[in-house]
């Protein structure tokens, strides 16, 4: 059950001939979440191989062009290919109109439905969840609105030891209690949970921030994480730079996964005047030492 | 004096791995025309190191997006990089709105002038001249208004033999009327022009046919170009869906580029359900020999 990270896009406003400005797969569990979608989106897809009609759903953190120029491409080869299927993008509520002024969504020729479902960028909020999965938005500091994202699996039923069932014979309604965390009542004698079952799998998760300053308020959302992904658009020698352009420096990034107890720091959205990306990661690692400065293609995943 | 077409995107609508969905760059003596502007088209610029503030002009040939989805991102770039001077695109009037909507010209931020010259979809039209260089556009017969272009060096003055200069010890104003293929009068005597100069060089001229059916009505305008780029979406086997989708067969281009007399026919535009695109120039090259399907990143040059 694949919990993966594809980066499509490490670069920022600039993008360089190594590196497309930002976007991410997210594979849970075979739902593809794309996060952010920069231009050129749609050929780093064919790139790395995705299918583009199993996009489940779309995330765009904020209305800068290095962030969702790829969507007018990618929307319009979904159309050419045919999807039926109607596709939810969460982002800022002026996609919407800028969508239907490019690509005309009311035609004949339009053939599905495109759904923008605008941001909270005062509060966090859970802006998708069903049974396997949950995702919150939350705001971040930048000179747009601008919001971070969490994907987080929903926590999983205890699991029963299979010899005991039939041991003991459990009937599906006894089970079902036991695997929700209670004892079961046979005959008057109490069957502890604690003895028939065991922990299932901690839910993994994944928080994605980019654009922003070094954004503290985020740390109790994020709490965690198997994996963070945040901007580290300068070394710490350019935070004049950083905070003038709103954004975070390799350390500050460090910071905000170590205060957060993340398990690992991918760090991009580089400034294209560092071509040694591994100064980035350098810088980090003073602070928390699992610390990776991304590559464009490069997969991520939570194992159990 | 360079007169240079590098190809940044050889693809259809639907980009490969491969194949960027269509934009060139026209180097005319130094001075830099895009033509077409598809998603990626900033980052082929930067792979095929083209200095993206010497764009002059860019030509975009109608509103399908992958003819011009690129121009959000590029424009951008231009922005950051603090490009200062006007930027002219010919282009179909609709563009104005559209890159306003998404740009948001009228903010602060943004610091250039971006000037849309709408395109005359109903004749030819020169829609830029001056002194070395006129372009022209002619309708093209597709499923939305489409211009083709030709790019022609303006005719040179006729070339004196410098010897003779000094020999005759002409005059700056005899000169000039020798230049201009006048004869000149010395003492009651008539100096030929035709035994005191030379022909010019021809001027170089460049056709750009995209998105259409086959076209006749281009001949006359094409006529003698030293290249033709004319699209080849499909093989002649597939002559039907050409002509539901208002595309042209590569037999079709061959007979285009024969008919007016091109020197040189460059194939694109391939449907990418082609993935070896010899099958295209071996076809085309039944009927015109000098054919050749091109690939992103190739450079096709006109020497005097």
């Amino acid at each position: 059950m694949r919990f993966e990270l594809t980066i499509l896009g490490s670069g920022s406003a600039l993008p360089t001939s190594l590196r497309n400005t930002t976007a991410q797969v997210l594979n849970v569990l075979e739902r593809f979440f794309l996060i952010d979608c920069g231009e050129g989106c749609q050929l780093q897809l064919r790139k790395f191989s995705f299918s583009f009609l199993k996009i489940n759903r779309i995330f765009i953190s904020h209305m800068h062009g290095d962030h969702y120029f790829g969507l007018f491409g990618l929307l319009s080869t979904l159309n050419l290919m045919g999807r039926q299927q109607p596709l939810y993008i969460h982002g800022p509520a002026e996609l919407n109109g800028i969508l239907e002024t490019v690509l005309g969504f009311k035609s004949e020729y339009w053939k599905y439905k495109v759904h923008v479902i605008p941001l909270n960028f005062e509060n966090p909020a859970i802006i998708f969840e069903d049974k396997k999965i949950k995702v919150t938005s939350f705001p971040l500091r930048h000179s747009t609105p601008v919001c971070g994202f969490t994907f987080e699996e929903q926590p999983r039923p205890r699991k029963i030891d299979k010899s005991s069932i039939l041991e003991l014979n459990l009937t599906i309604k006894e089970i079902n209690a036991l695997k929700e965390g209670m004892d079961i009542e046979r005959n008057g004698e109490i069957i502890e949970n604690r003895l028939m079952t065991i922990d299932p799998p901690s839910p993994r998760k994944y928080a994605f921030m980019t654009d922003t300053l070094k954004c503290s308020s985020a740390i109790e959302i994020i709490k965690n994480a198997d994996i963070l992904y945040h901007e580290a658009t300068y070394l710490h020698e350019d935070l004049a730079l950083a905070r003038k352009t709103c954004h975070s420096t390799a350390i500050q990034a460090a910071q905000i996964a170590r205060d957060a107890n993340v398990k690992k720091l991918l760090l991009g959205h580089y400034s294209s005047r560092y071509t040694d990306i591994t100064v980035i990661e350098d810088e980090a690692k003073t602070v928390f030492s699992n610390s990776i400065s991304v590559l464009d293609g490069e997969i991520y995943s939570v194992d159990y």
